[in-house]
């Protein structure tokens, strides 16, 4: 089961200008930011609310740190703005599957390493309408409200 | 303040079709349908979680009723994907004001009737690094879950 808006992601040029756009503007403060080196990113994690299964939701803006990451390209295409979104998921493994068994392609075999340990995936955008989207459960309950 | 993630508006060609793969891929059901005319889109509200200040976030699938409206010319350009975002608000008078004199544009002098007699307002995607943004205040707390 599905059960929270996650995330946006959003793929920025610089992090550090567009968190302050956030900050400045909607009074978003960052949360939480790391580099993930297998997707080729620097992400800092916006909370924005609490979620009634437990979990919260966050904008994710997305600058990549290398120029043949998945976002750069992204961003040489399409310019800044919305890159995916993300639904939380207590089971990321079996959520994967069930959907993969209903013919939408999942893109990793399994769940990679996602921002505040989590575990994620993500669908192919073709088979969703156009949509970019990922799958997170999340490290631990707290691992979403506590640091 | 803005205080949650209020929902993600999503452009598609065909809004039953598309909800259906929603239903089907996963398990999110249409909670409200509208036509706005003033919009010129016919949209769907799947109701994804509650949040922590009492309303709740939502995708928002949007099918245009007319050629000429915004959302038809954005499928036009960009295909099926994720057209704007929306956070919540208690006051979006106030915040579209306090927004504006940040150098933001607001797109509305006035916000307009949204999804479920909500009052809502749009700001400039160039001056939010590429991303539509929408501010929403719900027409009651019980307007965004009881019905």
């Amino acid at each position: 089961m599905l059960t929270r808006i996650d995330h946006i992601g959003i793929a920025c040029f610089d992090l550090d200008t567009t968190a302050e756009f956030y900050r400045a503007t909607y009074g978003f403060e960052v949360f939480h930011t790391e580099v993930n080196e297998e997707q080729g990113v620097r992400e800092a994690m916006l909370r924005i609310n609490g979620t009634d299964d437990g979990g919260s939701s966050y904008i994710q803006l997305l600058e990549p740190v290398r120029p043949d990451s998945t976002v750069a390209k992204w961003l040489d295409k399409n310019g800044e703005g919305v890159h995916h979104i993300a639904f939380g998921t207590a089971d990321v493994d079996a959520e994967a599957a069930a959907i993969g068994e209903k013919g939408v392609r999942v893109l990793y075999e399994e769940p990679r390493r996602g921002s505040m340990d989590s575990r994620i995936t993500f669908l192919h955008p073709k088979d969703c309408h156009g949509v970019l989207t990922e799958l997170v459960t999340s490290a631990s309950p707290s691992a979403t409200t506590d640091h």
